[in-house]
């Protein structure tokens, strides 16, 4: 006996049918390079999304195409998320941040047909070109003025395809498990991973994310995407905001921290999400001049990447009332896989038992399974201390890499293994100790890097730490400390001694050395690749110098 | 290029699979008729889930098979909403306020196998197997006592089935189109119809009732289950509480109006849903006496079944600050097709704006789309005045009744044509008018019994009222007002002097009769067909004695 209900895909254009109807003339907000703003409504942007649907389509490009994007976060880069899904072509979104080299790698694996550029990017693309990107036979330019000159072709203006397709084209239907859109990891050895994302992941990912209280994504909501939109579909935060109908506001070309301040205070934004470093960045804006500011609309921060900090939760909650919550999630899993939440049988601990809560990755979101396996292959229990390796399981879960021979090392028996390292508590709270390559193996025993950092930076005197393993000819690994100060009277006896009373005396990392910056991946993440390679071709000193020696000579260091 | 992500089905049992991890403290109360409660976890619900499974099975029940339902709302038949499609089989809950021919019907026209029972469903069920209900090989009586004596067999004790299962039963895994329970809705003409409902149209269904923000299931709500568990599921309740990890309530075995009234003041209630006559004599039972009651916990009150009144939602909303909210659903929908929510655009109007509009039947839900349809089988525009046929189509509307030739009768072009009759606003929410078959046709003009009920509704002198079509020579039909008083005073000429504000005079019910209390279907709607039935063989005397006189004379009737 089947289900006899009726057989309707979920489709990215079933969402879009809804909100242009429901939320007509609620407002897509973009921040402009003059200071002022582009803003239009939904029923606005349908029209757009279907004209661009139709100028392509009448350019040639067919369903199952790759159209790639090098674009910023703008209302034109959100038309093509649904514009190229919803004709049945795949949205390609590349990092703007990673090496030529590697954009070039990543657009002939993924067979690009068309590529959709910022007219800033001209000079990228003339780079990839040469490097050769023999897939693409056309580019396509983004920006309000004429056509500026190229190397290379053909090339289009962006409103004039909008301009040839039509207001009346309609959404085909199709299977649910057509590709909608890929995107690459940042991977930090050998080259980047294909993920290919369905129509029906991408739903479902929107629906859970709606479905959690402590995001909060409302029709009312105004939500500032900060986010890069070409990392992991903008952490598919657009999609659910367009599923509910919030308002949507976007930080345009070349954002500065100053910036994401100023659009909240001009629209009386209430959400927003980012890395981690954005929430510091903007509190240290902020702190520069805190009378010119009033964030109070602000209510939701969600700050992915990494843990955002006890400080930086604190420093928002007190000073404009903002909640910073957290999840963690990858590329691979449409992408989230937890949020964090405290459940309500939780509520009421002590201030230490909460932000404890808090700084854990959250509980899996509907429709996700989650485990950890040990050594031995064994799944282990969740009792908060079993440290292994995590595995996920959920509709909106690779189940490949896209044409890639490393699948087989992380898909196992329907699971994926993401590569962390983490435990389960009794009740579904994951913390995630680390990457199984940052693990740092010293005389037998793991050290957890992340564990470690996250102690240096809940510290008042320091704003970022990252630890990393160095060779050792004793213990074979030991963890050394890379600290930016927030107060540059920190000593490095200071922060042995605070980290002494929470861990055990052989994980103090044997040596700290104070910088000016951590650098980071194309994504916002501490580049521990990086900082060990410069650390192995020239030591401590070499690092140091690299990286910029903290301001001012510390006392006692 | 197919979407390379995992084909993790959407089952029930993954949703228990992440409630009974994550919420596994969290509880599922049970009022007893001794006054006391019931309460259990999650984890002890799961654990009892998969025994009843595990149970059923070492009974020889198979997949696909059908296992029918005649309970209250209670822990145990909760218990059957998982265990039973858990392990593939369908579960059929059956109206236990249908006559016994019609339960019969449906019963071998479903073909069941098993029959749960409450222990106080005996005599009916004697009724049910003298009538004939040869397919039922088994029979499962819910209860703490002993096994009564029974007439009919092989009778076994659910609880024994309970213990005879096993814990570590594990859930399979299969289609997510598989049919995971079915209903018959309670038709007003002619056999009741079968809607079988897919895993995946309840697992979408919940998805969207836990996203919207006016119903607010959270984790941390406390949600009364009033609704009967036999009509569509609970209204899918149930499993959206489950999803969320929030507290659920059931009123147990044969609850009285005061007993929702204790329970929600015992337990801290935060939400309930019901229909809307629950509503009024919750508030009726209130009124006796007022300073026994605080329910100020309950901020969410869903009522259904029809519009209700702004009396009622301005009586709760001022007595203990309660949301009345309504939506629009029906048996072959899982069952919601829109809910009522103030989109922020429209806040902020004047009192009437706003009550005008939450007496809309709301927008349509996530991944549903609607349309209206005139009588030349063209669309209608969005306008609120056009009014048509109402045609809905979503992954959670049926596709055809379960082995019923009137399939084709409502089934067109991939849309399920509901037998409503309603417009639709620029902002997508809907006003129903009427069924097709209550529409008054007065001389070539169509009347709305369901326009003229709301008003007569609203009148604070009313408590119920339904207006019916009545045959006249003259205008081939009229309408006719059938009043149940607040206030006895109330008079006739009021009431007219009152509609003609607000209709054309030729809408104004020729007829006004004040009578005890409007019939009601087995969910709870006003029966009209009834009123019809009974005014076709006695006329309007005949139908003011059987219905009952107003408790009083009243003056100028």
């Amino acid at each position: 006996m089947d289900g006899l209900m009726m057989d309707q895909p979920l489709l990215l254009s079933g969402l879009l049918w809804r909100t242009e109807r429901l939320f007509h003339d609620k407002k897509v907000i973009t921040r402009l390079e003059n200071g002022g703003y582009h803003e239009y409504t939904y029923a606005d942007y349908a029209k757009r999304v279907r004209r661009l649907a139709s100028g392509l389509e009448l350019g040639g490009v067919k369903p199952g195409e790759r159209v790639g994007t090098i674009a910023w976060n703008h209302y034109r880069h959100f038309e093509t998320y649904f514009a190229v899904p919803g004709m049945g072509a795949v949205l390609h979104t590349i990092n703007m941040r990673l090496f030529p080299e590697q954009q070039q790698y990543l657009i002939n694996h993924a067979g690009d047909t068309v590529l959709i550029l910022d007219e800033d990017q001209i000079p990228l693309v003339t780079q990839l070109v040469e490097l050769g990107i023999p897939s693409v036979r056309a580019f396509v330019v983004i920006g309000d003025g004429p056509l500026p000159e190229t190397s290379f072709g053909p090339v289009l203006r962006y409103e004039d395809i909008i301009s040839t397709g039509s207001e009346a084209w309609e959404f085909p239907s199709f299977d649910e498990n057509t590709a909608a859109a890929m995107c690459y990891t940042s991977a930090t050895t050998g080259d980047p991973k294909g993920v290919v994302y369905s129509h029906r992941a991408m739903v479902l990912q929107s629906m859970c994310l709606a479905m959690h209280d402590k995001l909060n994504m409302s029709e009312s909501q105004v939500w500032l995407e900060v986010a890069p939109m070409f990392h992991a579909n903008g952490w598919n935060i657009p999609h659910t905001a367009l599923l509910q109908g919030a308002t949507l506001v976007f930080p345009g070309i070349h954002p500065a921290d100053g910036d994401y301040v100023k659009i909240i205070q001009d629209l009386g934004v209430t959400g927003m999400n980012g890395a981690v470093t954005i929430g510091t960045m903007m509190r240290d804006f902020i702190k520069d001049s805190p009378h010119d500011w009033d964030l109070r609309s602000l209510t939701t921060m969600w700050l992915g990447g990494q843990a955002p900090s006890r400080a930086i939760m604190e420093w928002w909650a007190d000073t404009y009332g903002t909640w910073v919550v957290q999840g963690y999630g990858m590329t691979e899993c449409t992408p989230q896989i937890c949020f964090n939440s405290i459940k309500s049988t939780l509520s009421g601990g002590s201030e230490e038992d909460t932000f404890a809560l808090r700084q854990k990755g959250g509980q899996p979101i509907p429709l996700m399974k989650i485990k950890t396996v040990g050594e031995d292959g064994v799944e282990l229990p969740w009792d908060g201390e079993s440290v292994g390796d995590f595995w996920v399981q959920s509709p909106f879960t690779a189940s490949e890499y896209y044409d890639d021979e490393r699948t087989k090392e992380n898909m196992i028996d329907g699971w994926f293994r993401t590569g962390d390292v983490g435990s389960i508590d009794p009740d579904g709270y994951v913390v995630i100790r680390d990457r199984s390559k940052d693990l740092i193996k010293s005389g037998g025993e793991w050290i957890s890097s992340i564990d470690l950092e996250n102690a240096l930076m809940a510290h008042p005197k320091v704003r970022e730490a990252t630890v990393v393993s160095v060779p050792s000819d004793k213990w074979l690994e030991r963890p050394m400390a890379c600290v930016v100060p927030e107060d540059l009277s920190v000593t490095e006896g200071e922060l042995r001694t605070y980290l002494a009373k929470q861990f055990a005396k052989w994980w103090i990392p044997d040596s700290f050395l104070f910088i000016q910056a951590v650098p980071k991946t194309s994504v916002g993440k501490y580049n521990k690749k990086e900082i060990r390679r410069i650390y192995g071709e020239g030591g401590a000193d070499c690092l140091v110098t690299v990286l910029g020696a903290a301001d001012a000579p510390l006392a006692s260091r």
